[in-house]
């Protein structure tokens, strides 16, 4: 595998996060970067489904990933191997990114000639649902083995979302998760949220989530 | 099912965590208390793991439990029904429970005859493992679906963990898990962590587990 660039983020000195992340969005879209903020809890197939993205969009933008983690360079040596732009950002401890980190990153990943850049943020269902990081959109990854109640005890991530990926339908058979009481849930905390079933390893349900996330970009660019 | 009683913690006030959790740690002793600080993913299990643990040791111990959740007492109602005493800890979005938060608990809970108190900690690998609770003993659970690379990316987490349950075993051949690989990379952040397979649903390595959490027990009350 290629060696990545890592950048050891610094923290925030900014009390109001909100101001900088309108602030960033509004960078972004004059820029026409479309920033994608990815989370999910830790093995839920991030960065498989982001393998995946990238390979059904490659032909339609320059992409860039940044990956947030603890500590480990795995994820970003996986991704670089895709021929995306690839940046890994250290957080130091720290459990999510909140704007200013995630622009600490944009700045090192230098996205002069990117249309989309994804964030894989720190694997977590708590603390990144909690900072907007100046993304244009947020999505997550539910995966089945993981349980169809997720929504009733993570409120916030899911009311925060526009999509949410359910991944790992593959192994529906073999683990109790009630696709439609999912759906119920998800739409309880978020009505607007689409919901987009999944296999990160099969390919299944791919096409429907490149779909969404190329009209989006598209979208966004169209109004720079 | 049953109603369970919901305590509403609030935002500790102490700057020293770790001095007031040795000072938990002290008392519990004490008085014959053995708390159990139980972290996972979210989905990973913790609950059908607990409703299984109960059931093997409730003839051994008074059991207590305290389900720490963001929102929602879908767990503690769960819980409930083994007959352990059960209480529901809301966080108020806090992402986990420090030594002040957990003594709230304990107080809410009532320990005077309970033996083992187990807590189970909000879902999140990041940011329980950086508070003691004052806990004898630290578990956590690692499901196959969450990929044997977790001790990589989370590092502070397995370091702490006095024992670590690999639950979901009787997936194994529908997901690309290395044991081998999740052992060594266990026993690099903790050498002396326990590592013990289990299935919680099929009731498979719940008897060693019992059989550990049995002796820690007694040793623990052995030296009040």
């Amino acid at each position: 595998m290629k060696e990545v660039r890592i950048l050891e983020i610094k923290q925030s000195v900014f009390a109001d996060n909100d101001r900088q992340a309108d602030l960033l969005r509004a960078d972004l879209r004059k820029k026409g970067v479309f920033l994608l903020n990815l989370m999910s809890s830790p093995g839920s197939g991030k960065t498989t489904t982001l393998m995946r993205t990238i390979e059904a969009l490659k032909d339609d933008f320059k992409i860039g990933v940044m990956e947030a983690d603890i500590d480990s360079d795995v994820d970003a040596r996986t991704i670089s191997e895709s021929g995306a732009k690839v940046i890994q950002l250290h957080t130091g401890g720290m459990c999510h990114l909140d704007a200013e980190m995630t622009k600490q990153g944009l700045e090192g990943l230098e996205t002069g000639d990117v249309d989309l850049v994804v964030l894989e943020n720190v694997g977590n269902l708590v603390c990144p649902a909690e900072f907007d990081t100046g993304a244009s959109k947020n999505a997550m990854i539910l995966s089945v083995p993981e349980g169809h109640d997720k929504p009733l005890k993570y409120p916030l991530m899911f009311s925060i979302c526009d999509v949410v990926l359910v991944n790992k339908i593959d192994v529906l058979p073999y683990f109790d998760f009630d696709m439609d009481k999912c759906t119920e849930y998800i739409h309880m905390r978020n009505p607007r949220a689409k919901i987009i079933p999944i296999c990160a390893r099969t390919g299944e349900g791919m096409e429907e989530w490149a779909d969404w996330l190329r009209e989006e970009v598209k979208n966004w660019k169209n109004h720079c």
